[in-house]
């Protein structure tokens, strides 16, 4: 009763009984991620590179990535950084079996040294190190996210799945972050794109981050099964369409909830309230559709407690909305409690006002109380902005479901963060771009996010790592990015490390976080935020900016390289 | 030695000696399929409604659904239907574990009959059978491609599984024959997506549909590992960037192809060619990048017959394309072959124009035979756009590399299969809309592609199943779907039964297709669709016809259902 009570599906549920997931889960977890991402998973470039440096003798030379992303998704002012679950179980179980090798070995020139070959398959994370933003935390454009530090060789071919990794995990997160931004707080929302995700994985590590990002509720079954999320849902249209006639309902009883043993023949007791209904509402009993109200019959008594139909497979007003009320009364009557109903099609927020003013008459005409705690969802082709819409007009829908566009994020289907190498046996590694924008900054850094007096981060700063840390309280001068290169004075009422080492040498050194605690993060992290970057239109942008030494040492690598060596010439 | 031909990756490689899976790979798909898309991963109602059917004793009653879509993607006037071998695979194994039933306990109310759950826990596909377009087959909006029949339980438990692996799998596939279509027949295309894709599995199944849609090469190892397709990849800019000195190169000798067996010192003879390449270009000595040399130099000893590095890390100009001449010349002293260049960034069109010109240069002056087969890969955020655009301008580009756009189709990352119920117990069922677009065609049907004699598809026709087929040169009467209901009059010169039965009561009928055999049968599909059809932009639209008599149970449907029973009165 208690594994029930756990997991039970409702509209209705709150989250702090959220479930999450069960002992033996984790370990499917893990190897559910050497199967979703096997260390061939991967492209080509990482093992030519990788042979490469290995043939030379500098595959142990140690070096420094970094991984962020150019620009803040969606035109918004910020992003949320996740995925960081999934590549620490990826770097914790990396290696490859002999069957890869052989793979590889297929793949490679024919000349490559055999103990290459040894070498991989010998290979694994265990000289590799993780300083990373912790997962659900809210971040902005151009600030390295996580630094993985280790054998050059072995850092170089993590990277095309640690991008793969955070890259949709953080975009469908953010995504989702934004929809609960345009919805309000108290609208509960529900996830629903399995179906036109990107494949099977893609519609599970959707439905777990857009729950992590602020939604309540998943379609997703198997999403339920992993990661605890609460799952929603009663019927589609064909389970109305399926039905015709009142002859196919059965049974055709229901024993009230009062104690009274003798079943009710609940299609005669629906019918006398479908009567009453239509009489209030001065509706025409003809165009009611029977396979409707069948259909809702044979639910309600499958599930008298959970009676939430879709009523728009004919006519709302005409047809679904009075076989909802009859049945729904038709319940009441015997001590059942309706849920409410879906609509799925047209005008959600003038229908939705509608259906409410009907369960308003009901409730008036029939005394029946439960009429007052009914659930209206909407579903019907909702984007950010319509959602943004629907917040600002008069509406009565309680629960939102959101498919295509929340998990293809049609807005920006990707996030582009990329894995940089900035150091090289201690050496700082730069590259200079045509394009500023593409030029990376160099070193093994720190990041520190500057808070003010109110609370809110308004800058975060990123120095190299041998720094000492800003200090509370007292000024000091920085190079905001993007800016025309002069420096800004700051004094931080607080100072916060924005990164912490959660992987050292082979071994998680930082509790795996559950969706339950990722999800709270992301909103404790989202409270913190000014308003004025959290705005879904034209955001101000959030201040990043390079410490004087950091600054300096782009400035000279840049002189440095620009000069260039005489190498040719001197030899 | 055959294996290793069988695999090895290269930028030239033909298609004809292209892998097909080996044998145990069939089976790893098969179980990746059940890990890829267990039957938990579907929606809640698909269960919540079987238990209703189940509670009511319709479970077994023969249903059929069909799976659709109403819109081209891409604004384009056709799609390619592709998933159908993982939907056989799925359907082959579908079944439920104990662990999965307890899961689903779990979530149904408590008062859900046990026997439910055993029911579930024996359900298989024992009773469900497919016909469906062949995989790779060119389809048009609202043709019913597949049609599930089966007990009407399981065939709704199916409904979110199989648009899964049917949505996106299409929607790739369409979007890689887009860019095929706008690349013209002779350029290599390589996909690149992975670290864009929803997820691992996102970017696996990229990399397999936009094989299947017409790209050559993938950067994706898993993906040449599982289905065969040829990769490719050489470095990323933090190859170039690790480096800094001549020093670092190591080994720095090469051994001539001639037979001498002496080592040939490979950075002093590259120096030599590099001053010669300088005097030859009028370049500056001075603005050419050690570090840049370096990596070149260490990759080439490395990989003497596939040297192709990324050009662009500092300036294609004044140090990439010199130092990868020099490299190349030295190469080409040794015995070697050159294999070309990347660039990835900026104007590919004219940077291409501009390379090809210094290694004409070359090949005259040096009198280098091996610079006429160059190859230049462009790798820059191609869209679908940029890909037309580049295609209609002078350039040297040999071998595109896409990713993000290909992978994620920005233009419309969802393609909207929807699955549909259209006959219960041999009647048949329409869902009435009030927006029409949104009606469904009942019953049960078969469909047929009528070809003019030119050997051009001209309509799509779908007549009740009962019907006999067109017969080719006589004419027929039939109803254009989209147009103002009128009947139109065509004669076909062919007709082909566009769909055939892949699954019957549990077992796969037809051969399960490799990637190469569905890629050669895309292709061999768009060469029978007109021209005016696959044009990229404002493509003439197909016709799609019902027959006189589907044409007619449409309208006495929605005629009886307007009528609708006076079930409330009567009674």
């Amino acid at each position: 009763m208690s594994q029930r009570s756990r997991h039970q599906s409702t509209w209705n549920q709150g989250l702090d009984n959220m479930a999450a997931p069960s002992g033996n889960t984790r370990g499917v977890m893990e190897r559910s991620i050497r199967d979703r991402a096997p260390p061939l998973l991967t492209d080509l470039y990482q093992f030519t590179m990788a042979y490469a440096y290995w043939r030379a003798g500098r595959h142990q030379e140690p070096a420094v990535f970094e991984l962020f992303f150019r620009d803040n998704p969606f035109g918004g002012g910020f992003s949320l950084f996740a995925g960081l679950h999934d590549c620490l179980l990826f770097l914790r179980s990396f290696h490859f079996t002999d069957e890869d090798v052989e793979f590889l070995r297929s793949v490679l020139p024919p000349a490559t040294d055999p103990d290459f070959f040894k070498f991989l398959r010998g290979l694994d994370c265990s000289g590799v190190t993780l300083r990373s933003v912790p997962e659900g935390t809210v971040v902005f454009a151009r600030v390295p996210l996580m630094e993985v530090a280790g054998p050059l060789a072995v850092v170089q071919l993590l990277e095309t799945s640690l991008l793969c990794l955070v890259n949709y995990a953080s975009l469908v997160c953010s995504n989702a972050a934004r929809f609960r931004l345009a919805a309000g707080p108290s609208r509960r929302l529900l996830e629903m794109g399995l179906r036109r995700a990107q494949g099977p994985d893609g519609g599970l590590t959707a439905s777990r981050y857009t729950h992590i990002g602020g939604f309540d509720l998943t379609s997703n079954v198997q999403a339920g099964f992993l990661f605890g999320i609460p799952v929603a849902g009663t019927m589609a249209h064909s389970y109305v369409t399926s039905f015709t006639s009142l002859e196919e309902v059965w049974p055709q009883t229901l024993v009230a909830l009062n104690g009274d043993p003798d079943p009710v023949d609940f299609i005669s007791l629906t019918k006398g309230w479908l009567s009453r209904v239509c009489e209030l509402l001065r509706a025409e009993p003809g165009k009611i559709r029977e396979g409707e109200l069948a259909g809702f019959l044979s639910y309600a008594i499958t599930y008298p407690q959970n009676f939430l139909p879709v009523i728009d497979s004919y006519s709302v007003g005409c047809s679904g909305l009075l076989n909802f009320c009859a049945v729904a009364l038709a319940l009441c009557e015997l001590g059942y409690r309706p849920v409410g109903v879906r609509l799925d099609s047209g005008d959600l927020c003038r229908q939705s006002v509608d259906v409410r003013r009907v369960f308003r008459l009901c409730r008036e005409h029939f005394s029946t109380s439960a009429f007052d705690s009914l659930i209206i969802v909407g579903t019907n082709n909702i984007s950010e902005q319509s959602m943004d819409e629907l917040n600002k007009m008069e509406n009565e829908i309680d629960v939102v479901g959101v498919g295509t566009h929340l998990v293809t994020c049609t807005k920006q289907p990707s996030l582009g963060c990329v894995y940089k190498l900035v150091e090289v046996r201690g050496r700082p590694r730069m590259k200079i771009s045509e394009d500023p924008k593409k030029s990376t900054v160099p070193g093994r850094k720190s990041v520190y996010r500057l808070v003010d007096a109110e609370g809110h981060p308004f800058l975060d700063l990123v120095c190299l790592a041998v720094e000492s840390p800003p200090v509370a309280g007292v000024s000091l001068s920085c190079y905001p990015l993007g800016s025309d290169d002069s420096p800004a004075s700051v004094t931080p009422a607080q100072v916060a490390c924005l990164r912490q080492e959660v992987f050292i040498k082979g071994q998680v050194t930082h509790p795996l976080c559950s969706a339950a605690e990722t999800r709270a993060k992301v909103q404790s992290s989202l409270q913190t935020v000014h308003p004025r970057h959290k705005r879904l239109h034209e955001p101000d942008s959030y201040t990043v900016a390079l410490s004087k030494k950091l600054h300096h040492l782009v400035t000279e690598t840049q002189k440095g390289s620009s000069n260039s060596s005489n190498f040719l010439l001197a030899n």
